[in-house]
């Protein structure tokens, strides 16, 4: 109806023309259609749970070291290489801890029979006696009721025996864990137990990282059981209890690894870098699925899905698959180390490694006016429930020695309220992570990692750091990592 | 002020005579003062509960056969002599089977590497060669499927993939456990693989009662975690897995063992005897606390309290902790033959055994008329929950023997829906009991048991059972219980 155009013309002109003002600021969104192939082939091709299947079911545990970690490097370079992109490895001298039979039970008593405890060796611990090691418990619930307890402590085993029931309260009893035992032994303790950091159990045990401070006698440390933790308070309110402890680990010599790095050059700034990141190794036990095979499978995805688009963002986007997160972030150092040069042109990094949950939104560790610069971008997220920026911290344990080089971080956080359900046990398994849900954070780590390629800005830089702590050797290593939400 | 006296009593006496129609039926109800002793005493005194700890925390696993299963023998005489209430020991011949080391592997592939499996024996399973059995796995569902499938099965190991979800599932799949090796072996299987009967799991293998046909093959049979089974059956789509399995499990002598018997003698009808059962053998592993020590807990302290009352009920409570339920029954089977004379007599059983939760009301298997007898006398269960006679049978697997007898059965049903996240694993300790259910249900017990022998008339006694399948070899013993509500 020709009739109809003048006054169609007219009116659309009136339309866009009015408001006149404000006149909004002259921001350059994302291409809708960009948005429609990452998310898009995120929820529909099912690639990283396929992946994640290959890298749990297929190669199983792969602690630093093992051969198990070896295998998953060589698959990691196959499945970059299968995806078409670019992929080389950086050597990381890796330590290599190793579990050997272990075993503790309460002694019986004529208050009670012997019961067997359910434990397992922190990762770094140092072996007892061939025999065992038998001593009476002292229950405490913070490092510093040891040092109140002071003789007390003596030649007993501590049992760390915290409060945590939630994922929030992760952060805060990690350090018991990680710390317990050399403060234990500055009283005179001959072993530790920790209380398992766990929001569900079914008497399993949950191992992690640990260290012990210089000149302080290395004394065995293992996770207990819930259950076991609660049979020991119980048997304690009834009077001396005595564990005997057997834990065959050692430490072995380091061992040649490396971090996994892959990339999809920038097609106008190809020098400035968006780092993705996840770490490869796992604990010895389960076949880390969600920590953080997880995150491995979002984060190539991510680098398949964006090495697929036509023209490439503006920046690269780096993919890097840590070595050695878990127990001595040596994957973390030696990218930072062997990236120094480039640090400053790194414009973000995320890392991917609170478990294979639902997106929830975008966090930022950035300067002022991060939030701005990202908020627009995110809409595409929106009806996955994960389009806007949330208040809190973004970080990463692989990430954290980029701190110095103000780096900005970005992270896309995840629901980990069940995280600390399996975490670190023989349950992370394949079965706890939900296709749907994975395929999800899979689409919103695609595209903020697109965003963060193609945005014409880039994050402001966070302040730098505070001087470092005067005792290097005090900082924590490896896990913890950031509390979950 | 005397003036108020005959008005007040003119007035008492006009309330009490109206209505004058309908006329009510001539019920002597229950006595309040006694609704307020044994429930309130159950609620308040939380003596169930710490018989409860005394049970699973001092005594632990009790197997029969085992020291554990004999000092718990001891603990119940002392502990109902020290309660004021008559015990003996009946003896029973128990099979005695003893778990040996034991573990399982998928070997690993070409497609995969090596995984371990979270696996324990079934109870009465054959070991294996100590070198181990390696065979390839088979995926079912069903026993018919295991016939079906025919040549197929011959040297594999069949895995026994069901899908039990809730707790109401288990009567169904606890057949596949029980009856599974034999059906296997008739086609040829070599070993048996079921997956565990849990409502939840954090890789927890859950064991249960086996029992091979006459005639055929016994081949080593074990439960596998839910997650190795969804293992499994995912790398069992991509081709022939092979699995080694080694159990250490063997079956010595019969051992002497007893059930222990207790009772409060009738003021009236002692020769009428109302029957609280429960088990106080466990599996071997965790402490068996919902299986059976809350059943223990709560009958004994039944006795403990209906035994302070004055004057006694009208009939004799008797109290029966069976030996052996778990994997032979025959301390059910003994009670029977050596009390055969006086079944006649016995009026009422109750057996708990389905977990220490929270009561939902009380069940009947009785002749007609039952629960008009019973449920006007509920009435004090009320503020519980539990004061309604609900739809289904009562029943329990210890007193299964008297229904040949025509004993009426009475059930306090309890919420069961959480039993089977810990039934027969590790994880059934006594962290795992509230210890306000646990009270509630106690409450329920004394009453009921108080309202079985004080009630004037008796229950009908329900019909016979049909006549008896012509094998009796092939009726299932031990578990599997009756499947929770
Ligand atoms: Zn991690
Ligand atoms: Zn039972």
């Amino acid at each position: 109806m020709p009739t109809a155009l003048p006054l169609s013309a007219a009116l659309l002109s009136l339309l866009t023309a009015a408001p006149k003002a404000p006149a909004p600021a002259p921001v350059t969104g994302p291409s809708p259609q960009v948005a429609e192939r990452l998310i898009g082939a995120a929820l529909t091709e099912g690639h990283a749970y396929a992946r994640l299947a290959e890298l749990t079911d297929g190669i199983g545990p792969r602690l630093s070291g093992s051969e198990g970690e070896q295998a998953a490097v060589q698959w990691a370079k196959r499945s970059f290489e299968a995806d078409g992109v670019k992929v080389w490895l950086e050597p990381v001298k890796v330590p290599r801890w190793v579990r050997g039979e272990e075993s503790a039970r309460v002694v019986g008593s004529e208050r009670h029979r012997a019961h067997p405890l359910s434990i397992m060796a922190l990762g770094g611990s140092v072996g007892t006696p061939a025999e065992g090691l038998t001593a009476e418990v002292i229950e405490v619930r913070s490092l510093e009721e040891v040092a109140a307890l002071g003789e007390k402590v003596k030649g007993k085993i501590v049992l760390f025996n915290h409060s945590m029931t939630v994922a929030a309260d992760y952060g805060k009893a990690a350090g018991l864990r990680t710390r317990g035992a050399s403060v234990a032994a500055k009283s005179g303790a001959v072993g530790m137990l920790v209380r398992s950091l766990a929001t569900a159990s079914l008497r399993s045990a949950h191992t992690g990282a640990m260290r012990y401070d210089e000149g302080v006698a290395q004394i065995p440390a293992a996770a207990v059981s819930v259950e076991d933790a609660e049979l020991l308070h119980r048997l304690l309110a009834g009077g001396p209890v005595k564990v005997e402890l057997k834990l065959g680990c050692q430490t072995l010599p380091d061992a040649d690894s490396f971090n996994v790095v892959a990339e999809v050059k920038g097609r106008e700034k190809p020098q400035e870098v968006v780092l993705l990141g996840a770490h490869l190794d796992s604990w010895d036990v389960g076949t880390g699925a969600h920590d953080d095979g997880a995150g491995v499978a979002m984060v190539m995805e991510a680098a398949r899905l964006i090495g697929k688009l036509k023209p490439a963002p503006r920046r690269t986007v780096r993919v890097v698959l840590f070595a050695n997160e878990e127990n001595g972030l040596r994957g973390g150092k030696a990218y930072a180390e062997a990236h120094a040069g480039e640090l400053a042109n790194h414009v973000a990094a995320l890392e991917m490694d609170a478990g294979g949950f639902k997106p929830l939104g975008v966090t930022l560790r950035a300067g002022p006016g991060g939030a701005e610069l990202v908020a627009p971008w995110l809409k595409p997220l929106d009806a996955l429930g994960a389009g806007s920026v949330l208040q809190g911290d973004a970080g990463g344990a692989d990430i954290s020695p980029l701190i110095p080089a103000r780096v900005p971080f970005v992270g896309v956080r995840v629901d980990s309220s069940r995280y600390f359900d399996v975490h670190h046990s023989w349950a992370d398994t394949l079965d706890k992570v939900d296709p749907k849900e994975l395929a999800q954070s899979t689409a919103a780590v695609a595209w903020v990692g697109y965003v963060l390629a193609e945005v014409p800005g880039v994050l402001p830089r966070p302040e730098a750091p505070p001087a470092e702590a005067p005792k290097p050797a005090a900082a924590p290593v490896g896990t913890p990592k950031p509390a979950a939400p």
